[in-house]
């Protein structure tokens, strides 16, 4: 059965000319003639705490394996090569199943020029367990990290926030143009993806640099789904909490000078809304400016994948 | 407890020159200036099917899951750069089994210069699955590849055969500097490493060629472990048929001209015993000759990870 699934695996992998030697041999040989540095992001998804058979399809959970490597790439306005993807599979139908994981990673692949160029499949009594490791190239204007801001930067987010679990989780789209084009046309100073909520990967970019991050609660952009989630009966978080707090948006944290923040919001060119929710400034902590101008410190709690 | 892990690994990770931007990033940035190849290998192992902790260490599971990428780059003579593991861990001690499991790997990445430069993790109530994708580079000799033989050529085998399941599997050296060195000396046409079992992978490797190979069963290096389960009260195979058919030794399995088999086999600094075991032909298969001259077809038999 295994043979059977890299056979196929084998014959749907994208033909690719920076890919010299193919997935028959024990490793795949990427061209790298270009001499940039090499980017490498992994990431695991796992059945039970990353999605359900409920109320995902395999192709969505394919798509979603693939797509949060990728947002990893885009925080660092890196460009995607290509990717190995590791799968365990539940018995019962492991061909079936693998075929759609991978049919659900393949117009993302396509979309943004990743090649398949390899991966190992498990077949078991257990859940699925999808790993997808992801290769990217250094782009001529270099790469975003963590550090690098100052106090008095602005902070911009791509998108809206909140009430991902209502299926934005699955069917995101990670931001690799968006980040390339900024990165191309704007001074970028620090970076990160929202995997794990706005206050708990803010404290992350904030503490990078050792700096305190403030918020103007009133300018984060709301999804609907946080706003649905909040209105239900059984709600105990109101919207704007969903927004700070819940994971797996995959949205972009940018800190900026202030007067290139100016610039960005206010292109009309970038295929996404991109809004400046507050700034940088010298301290420790993410902390929230009320409408009243009032600071208050905001815990940094957000969804910590897979901690008990 | 997530954010522990990653705390403690990040500490525990090896300074590296290569790596210019750390796992504190979304994505770890290696050096390639040097321009070359970059390959790629990915192997995961999974609890109840390549280990169990009734006989195994968390340690040798971690040496495990690194080996058997490094035994892939092997294959291929190529020089491991370094590696990202995702591990899943079960509820209990999450922390003190990733401890352990890095522990198991950091000799091996030592001994050839890996650096460990991210990963993931994630805690849930399953099985322990770990994922190691592994970086290599090609060294100035150049790649090995399955194909490149020709009818005539020797088979070569690195080491003994047989009864792994013992332990071998658990703590074998993968073949890194004796495949680097056969490289950089001889003229090694075509290699694969044998992690399904002798018959199965040289049929691999045979019919990547489009050649059928011949085994001289009476030169099969039959390691003392395929004696010891051949020899139990209860013993269904030969020490012969474990060693022909018993997967995870993880030797190397070449293809060579016959004169520059006779050197390599004369060579006393290769840090391994190889040995001639058969030749390649026109035809297709594998197939046994035995003592008296007589062939036999062989069927490809071995072990195949994770069949049901």
């Amino acid at each position: 059965m295994e043979l059977e699934i890299v056979r196929w695996l084998r014959d749907r992998l994208p033909a690719s000319e920076r890919v010299t030697v193919g997935p028959g041999d024990d490793a795949a040989v990427l061209d790298w003639s270009c001499g940039s540095p090499v980017l490498v992001a992994c990431d695991t998804i796992v059945e039970g705490l990353d999605f359900t058979f409920d109320t995902s399809s395999p192709e969505q959970i394919g798509h979603k394996a693939l797509a949060i490597n990728l947002s990893d790439l885009a925080a660092m306005a890196a460009t995607p090569v290509c990717a190995t993807v590791s799968l365990v599979l539940p018995e019962g139908d492991p061909l079936g199943l693998c075929q759609r994981l991978i049919e659900g990673m393949l117009p993302l692949a396509q979309r943004y020029g990743v090649d398949l160029v390899g991966g190992d499949i498990s077949i078991w009594g257990g859940p699925l367990v999808a790993t997808v490791n992801l290769i990217g190239s250094q782009a001529p204007h270099g790469l975003w990290c963590r550090n690098g801001a100052s106090a008095g930067d602005a902070i911009l987010l791509t998108g809206e926030l909140g009430g991902s679990i209502l299926g934005h989780h699955l069917d995101f789209e990670p931001r690799v143009r968006e980040s390339l084009q900024l990165a191309a046309e704007y001074q970028i100073k620090s970076a990160i993806d929202i995997s794990d909520g706005l206050t708990l990967d803010l404290h992350r970019l904030a503490s990078e640099n050792g700096l305190r991050a403030i918020l103007d609660l009133q300018s984060i952009p709301i999804s609907a789904a946080a706003f649905k989630l909040a209105s239900g009966p059984a709600a105990r978080l109101t919207a704007l909490e969903h927004a700070l707090h819940d994971g797996e948006d995959f949205e972009l944290l940018l800190a900026v000078d202030a007067s290139e923040a100016t610039r960005i919001v206010s292109d009309p060119g970038i295929g996404v809304q991109i809004t400046a929710i507050g700034i940088l400034s010298e301290g420790s902590g993410v902390w929230s400016r009320n409408s009243a101008g009032l600071l208050e410190p905001l815990k940094p709690v957000g969804y910590i994948h897979g901690s008990a």
